[in-house]
């Protein structure tokens, strides 16, 4: 089922790409980035959500693709030599890197404005009616900006080489990483017309996962790097606040514990089987890389 | 009437920035850009055809400030380093200049992501309806992307240091700057229940000056420059395509006054006096700035 979702996503990715009429360089960045074996972790959860709710996931596919349009453009500028100026993404050289600086920064322009236009087509206005569109357009933007995504981003640039309280910490993990996985799945639920308590439900579920992602993320930092290092967690803290540098090792490793549980118990609510949505917390709080 | 226009344009802008709860370095940057004196050409053409449609024009505010936002977007990221490196813009310094090249492109993703957050706040629901709200950002949302746009700056990237054919040029001005305020024209015009050749008079009226407000830039470029120089054209073009390097200079004012007569023969369709955008299409020409 997986599998087929997966292929889904890419399939509708390509359509609304090819259907550009661009096919030089600026399209070759932004199908490089697209298309660069990403885990399509908020896409495959919307369709998921959409699923359990029982709706037809096939109307789901164009929100599906604008939220993976969106995170792939926050990639591509966070790569940028202004941001983190990281020359390598999923192994590959980053799209600025590939493609020069100004192509890349066009192609995250191009991706978020083009992750709007497919809400707006004739085909997605006729699967999901205007209400709906509207509905989740909403959701989509308010996650993505300022008081979501971008304001994360903020925060993260704040946090350069200064220690940060753990609230202003917690408040970058939601927002940044968080809420776009939020959105993803009060989406799903939404176009599967479920019940408000339901899209509240995965609305928690999304925000639990987000934060212990990134706090797993803070502790593979720490026992990954000493590992092959011996070097402690302050050493290589490299002045940035982290949850395991502000609460320890072993409180990290609760707290992803605990909101691991608090997600699974979201799930709950639904009456269909969430075994795939359960795994999948799992999987992101044993994970190892 | 212009001056009342501009005082809502001001305001409401201010609103819908002032409702974000972030104060910080990002809120200032984007502050700091959208209201820098800029003369909002774009949403003034929007409430002037909505008038002359015998429109609502305070329903026209959400799409008249969107198009603002993304104008404004476009010149944060122009500005970058990595694009046109401007360290001035209006007179004062550029946003990467004020607030350092790693804000001033999430203002830029900001605003461009606000831009479309306005459109689906409930107040503009109200105002609007759904199939409004829906119709006119399939408008903009695919006038400011790939085909409009952004697909514009790809062009104009690619003509750096080199000769473009004159086809392409026109392209690329069509793209990068008329687009956006035919989106602009047509928007206002279907707010007001425009007829359908309304609509489309709108907007061969915003491709006309937008075309001839791009061509008269190259004039001033050679005319401006030789009056202060000596220096002509060919010293001057810096090696990138204008239509006066391409055409000449009487070919190009020819090209101005021919192109601003057909934006002002297209106004002949509508009933409601249009002093005001034959006398904008007429200031456009002979502007000496």
């Amino acid at each position: 089922m997986n599998d087929n979702y997966l292929g889904l996503i890419e399939d509708s990715l390509s359509k609304y790409l090819s259907s550009s009429e661009d096919k030089g360089d600026l399209f070759k960045a932004i199908n490089y980035s697209l298309f660069s074996c990403g885990k399509r972790v908020r896409p495959l959860l919307l369709l998921k959500f959409c699923e359990i709710c029982g709706g037809n996931i096939y109307k789901a596919l164009p929100f599906a693709c604008a939220i993976e349009m969106i995170h792939t453009y926050s990639l591509i500028h966070d790569d940028l030599p202004c941001m983190d100026d990281d020359n390598f993404r999923r192994g590959k050289p980053s799209c600025h890197i590939k493609f020069g600086e100004d192509i890349a920064l066009l192609a995250g322009d191009a991706l978020l404005n083009l992750s709007y236009e497919i809400l707006f087509l004739d085909e997605t206005i006729k699967n999901l009616g205007l209400e709906k569109i509207v509905k989740c357009a909403k959701i989509l933007s308010s996650c993505s900006g300022i008081k979501g995504m971008v304001g994360g981003q903020e925060i993260d640039l704040k946090s350069e080489n200064r220690k940060i309280s753990l609230d202003l910490l917690k408040e970058m993990y939601l927002k940044k990483t968080a809420m776009l996985i939020m959105a993803a799945a009060q989406i799903g639920c939404i176009i599967a017309d479920a019940e408000p308590l339901q899209v509240q439900a995965s609305k928690n579920y999304a925000k639990f996962i987000g934060l212990a992602f990134q706090i797993k993320d803070d502790i593979l930092d720490v026992t990954s790097c000493f590992e092959v290092t011996g070097k402690s967690s302050s050493d290589i803290s490299n002045g940035k606040s982290t949850y395991v540098s502000l609460m320890g090792l072993d409180k990290a490793k609760s707290e992803v514990k605990r909101l691991t549980n608090l997600a699974i118990s979201e799930l709950n609510i639904f009456d269909k089987d969430c075994d795939w949505l359960k795994n999948f917390a799992l999987s992101l709080e044993k994970r190892i890389k």
